[in-house]
């Protein structure tokens, strides 16, 4: 299937100058999403996965759909303050300013498998962001998967250390 | 199962006099996390289902689970400004002033079979919002199904045209 033909992009969002990949195009048609779901399973479905971190909030529609399938847990990561209990925090760089990420310090056990999960690769920031939060909880992370990789941004540089898997890239 | 033993009560949260029922607990458990997504498929696999609706951010979580597995397209709704092209809105009333969430006005076809998800209802402002958002589309309400119901709320009664689940109730 190329997926490709489902994204749609966007112009001037969320500001001028950037083309938006908008998903909702693909996650709304049944055929394409459950495509893109399997990618994500196929890669795990033989490899002993504890939970799936999720990044707020696109994220969690793949995240819940892949830890379903797969029988792991669902570990959210999240934006600031969202989270009720106690929380571990990492901050990451914006092209203006920073911004942080959290997850719960119980969200992991020690020595668990994980693989963290969100839509969209562009700078990195984000993903290594929540890499380093698994990695102080002491989970392994053994894959950082993304639908799309905008690859001139080059994130997957500031993602080396990991196996990186993107499914559509622009 | 009993589901309520993976709840954790977090008091004051988000703030002072507030008992928060923390489902981060029954998400990162693999098998409380699929028992909660198995009971909303039980409820929908023998009708055809369209499109499951998730509400920002954690319907989420169990609207793409549930859409995986029930082979449906996945359509959020979300907060302001967070959807990139031609959308529709509906304000809600909160304690203190109002929120207003929206859809992509090409989520949904006339006369689409859809199920509305999200964790929790509380006063059942949100999800009436959505209800209306599906019907101003031309999309048919099947079910509006949550995780939690908070009973002492009487969400039930603003949603009293709907086929309403809960599976949990506090």
């Amino acid at each position: 299937m190329q997926l490709e033909k489902f994204i749609r992009d966007v112009p001037d969002f969320p500001q001028k100058g950037i083309m938006f990949k908008d998903i909702t195009t693909l996650l709304k048609d049944k055929n394409a999403f459950k495509y893109a779901v399997d990618l994500m399973i196929e890669k795990y479905k033989n490899q002993k996965i504890d939970k799936i971190v999720g990044i707020e909030s696109r994220g969690f529609i793949f995240g819940g759909a892949v830890a379903y399938h797969l029988g792991c847990g669902f570990v959210p990561a999240r934006k600031p303050s969202k989270l009720p209990a106690e929380t571990i925090k990492e901050n990451y760089s914006l092209e203006y300013g920073t911004n942080t990420l959290e997850m719960h310090v119980d969200g992991i056990q020690p020595g668990e498998n994980t693989v963290i999960i969100d839509d969209l690769l562009a700078t990195g920031g984000t993903a290594l962001a929540v890499a380093k939060l698994v990695e102080r909880l002491k989970g392994n992370v053994i894959g950082i998967d993304f639908l799309i990789e905008l690859e001139f941004l080059h994130g997957r540089e500031k993602l080396k250390d990991y196996n990186v898997n993107a499914y559509l890239k622009f």
